[in-house]
């Protein structure tokens, strides 16, 4: 802060906290301290009290570790007696769940891992919820397994961690694929990405 | 929330409450509470309380205008005998005079108008800090009064209305120069813009 000696540190102090969000800059934090002075007292209150109550209001599935509202033990999905329990989808972080749901395409049931092995970030298969979800599936009968890791480096080791432990598991283990993006381009396209998508291209 | 049934009411409100900020749509507001989740418990509690403080910890400079810590009565510029008190820069909004300070070109004092003209959204002369404007002006010496609002319609209309008060001013009433910005194209640029680098331009 160049202007250090004007600048409130009031609004120093807070946007030094709204800069702690990923790719929020100095600059986007103070708009955002900007815009919030002009909202009406009762949205500030409401954000401050939300930001405050975070913790003691969230907890997570017992059955799958998808996030919930604090007073529930089992997240919606778990509890659905409609939902295809031979089907289980492995995702790194609850914020996939609602993306997958999103498609309409997938009628199973989730497991939340809350995260992917990375040697660089220090997180090994402990730090993940691998214990449990071996349990599971061993208790459970799947008909199909989905690994829908992210397709980063980090999120492609952790399926085929995951492969190699369910490597006997009488089920189908499944990996979601790689191809062009929606309004992709070909000519960005790095070459993993393009050549899954000529591998598995369809007859029209 | 196509998945309401499911993701947590908590998140679904502090997501909502997050995307009041502009330019924050659901999936900023999503990601960054999925970030919030991982912080310290002590970063949580400080952006909250700092958020909910806010209103109360925060107040206006009683000369300009700028934004100050509730305990003072001016700000740094206003109270700062090394300024020349001569100039005077008029803005729209206070986060504009950190900008103009980290160009380390100007050495004056500010005034901030609280936004610009506009009939759109209803702002009259009457909801901007005009009547001490001219108060002030009328009583301090300026031998420059430099007109930085923004360059839009808005701030160029505010800028002629300052103008056009200021009629009979014994004083230079500038306004900051419009050209290509630093890094700019020249092929993308509005034809106001380059019309304007045109015009000023210099002999190298």
């Amino acid at each position: 802060m160049k202007s250090g000696m004007s600048y409130p540190k009031y609004l120093q102090q807070l946007e030094h906290a709204i800069s702690r969000f990923p790719g929020v800059g100095r600059r986007s934090a103070e708009r955002m301290v900007k815009h919030l002075l002009t909202w009406k007292d009762e949205y500030i209150e409401e954000l401050g009290t939300l930001v405050l109550g975070l913790r003691e209001n969230i907890s997570y599935c017992a059955h799958c570790y998808y996030i919930i509202d604090a007073e529930k033990h089992l997240c919606g999905y778990c509890e659905d007696v409609q939902r295809d329990r031979t089907l289980l989808c492995i995702v790194e972080d609850y914020i996939d769940v609602p993306a997958i749901e999103s498609t309409g395409k997938y009628h199973g049931l989730y497991y939340v891992l809350g995260g992917a092995l990375s040697p660089l970030k220090g997180i090994s298969p402990k730090e993940l919820h691998f214990e449990t979800l071996f349990e599971r599936v061993n208790k459970e009968e799947f008909r199909e397994i989905i690994i829908a890791t992210n397709p980063t480096m980090e999120g492609e080791s952790t399926a085929m961690y995951i492969k190699n432990q369910l490597e006997h598991y009488p089920a189908i283990i499944s990996r979601i694929a790689k191809g062009m993006p929606m309004g992709g381009d070909i000519n960005y396209a790095d070459e993993i990405t393009l050549g899954s998508a000529l591998d598995r291209r369809q007859a029209l």
